[in-house]
């Protein structure tokens, strides 16, 4: 039997082997995605991004054991941005989380962003539609908020969850940054803790408003993840936002949105590589470079030369 | 006389107005930069990355007046990587330096990277070759260390400063993201705190291994920048390696290796610009993609078709 047979059936190994061919950009990785994309769009999809330390890991892992005991099967990815100064919890979240990968239905994996410097940051996206062909119901895709990535989970999902905690102050942060467009519903963790009714209070002035431009509430969830409070409550606003998005259009016109985003990054990335292996091979990069070192000449004029020699007709 | 008169002249507005331009990536700015380019090459350029709440502006803060006071010229380029959780200090830090942008010979410029999802991480090197054509003899690129961003730096850097502080245990956490690889000097700062020597015991250990492959001793500096203690040693130590590098030819074989991605960088985006406009214009991308959403056809075998009809030819 071969991998995608055993794919099909069910075999988490080939699962996982496929999910590995695909994060390394092996040869021909997307001819295997264009054989398993017509069983995908089941998934439904839910990113989750906030600070370190506020618990984001938990509550994916509670929201896990809620959906498993309602008989859904969990594939969740755990992007890693290999910040050395805001990973302190990983390898305790990963060894958390083993508990969960022995639950049937349950399907966990790392990945590391370090590695994909310079292109569309992750092959997140391509993973989750991975997990989706493998007949997941759910894709929670859990990532630190540090800018460029987590625009990457927002992009790769129906309904993005931001997780704030009291002490950080993190509400004004989340707002400068642009976090607070990105969410669709809010969690205030630990929210025992001192200060939490101070940062629910914030941001419900500040999703004011949004509420009032638009028809979806943006709802604020105070939840304890480790003692297992407000994730029932969680659950249902996610689900709410998932029949708002259906019944509003949004769904079909976000997913729309995301295939034309990747059709744009395939042909990005194949003309990329066409002219990396083709253009600057033929090209004697040596000698330009060092007329550049020399001051006889500039990037910009060079590349200017180069772009001005390759002709890219479309003959469609 | 016009903006470019100006900035040869030493006109800080103009200076200030030409980093925007490039930072916003204005039409044409890639000729601007060709225009500068024959006077950059001078300016000596130094990254300082680490975890937010190490002391990097204060450490580049001191850094500067130092070099003001021995009369030197000083651009510094705070990178933000807008994340909305690592950036408590930085409106803090950003008054803070507002004390030296009055100083003769010190202009600071804050650049977001939020916009630039998608391309190379920033315009970074851009905006530190403004700098140096404008004459500064060093240019101080400070980052927090966020995974893709501190490589942006390094890249464009002569000499990179990893700074850690005592109570985060960072060393393992440098070690495991590759930080070790990348710093030419380590700064313990807030080295008066508990667990300073023994950072500093675990630095040098690891250092060992890489001492003993390479010339470049490695230093690890202890210091307290807001005391204003071991700044001078870490400017002598930044000189040294400014010294080895020079003799060495690694800094001729590095500036090289930086003009060589500068080219590819704009080669690739030069390309990108041309699929956005002549190719998938050309296509009727909505339809293609409604029958991607109807699962009548996937992005990946869409993608090959695209580039089946485009030929990429080089008459160079």
């Amino acid at each position: 039997m071969n991998i995608l047979e055993r794919f099909y059936n069910g075999d988490r190994m080939a699962l996982s082997k496929i999910i590995s061919f695909v994060e390394n950009q092996s040869a021909d990785y997307r001819k295997v995605l264009a054989r398993l994309y017509p069983k995908t769009g089941k998934a439904y999809r839910v990113g989750f991004t906030g600070p370190p330390g506020a618990g984001k890991s938990t509550m994916v892992d509670k929201l896990t054991a809620l959906l498993v005991n309602g008989q859904k099967s969990v594939g969740i990815i755990a992007v890693d941005p290999t910040s050395p100064f805001t990973g302190g919890a990983l390898l305790g979240d990963r060894i958390r989380m083993q508990d969960l990968t022995n639950r049937e239905g349950v399907f966990i994996r790392s990945m590391a962003t370090r590695g994909s410097y310079g292109g569309l940051a992750t092959t997140t996206k391509e993973v989750s539609l991975v997990m989706d062909a493998f007949g997941k119901d759910y894709v929670l895709i859990e990532t630190v908020g540090v800018g460029q990535v987590e625009l990457d989970v927002v992009n790769a999902c129906d309904t993005t969850v931001v997780i704030l905690v009291p002490e950080s102050g993190d509400s004004v942060q989340a707002m400068k940054a642009g976090l607070m467009e990105i969410a669709d519903v809010f969690v205030v963790n630990k929210s025992d803790r001192e200060g939490a009714r101070r940062i629910v209070t914030e941001l419900e002035m500040i999703l004011d408003i949004r509420r009032k431009q638009g028809e979806w509430e943006y709802p604020v969830v105070s939840a304890e993840a480790v003692n297992n409070k407000g994730i029932d409550v969680l659950l249902s606003k996610i689900l709410q936002h998932r029949k708002f998005i259906m019944e509003h259009h949004h769904f079909e016109r976000h997913r729309k949105e995301q295939i034309k985003a990747e059709i744009k990054k395939i042909v990005e990335m194949k003309i990329r590589d066409i002219v990396g292996e083709k253009v600057l091979v033929s090209l004697d990069l040596d000698e330009v470079t060092e007329r550049v070192f020399q001051g006889q000449d500039d990037p910009y004029s060079v590349g200017e030369k180069i772009m001005s020699r390759i002709s890219i007709t479309n003959s469609g």
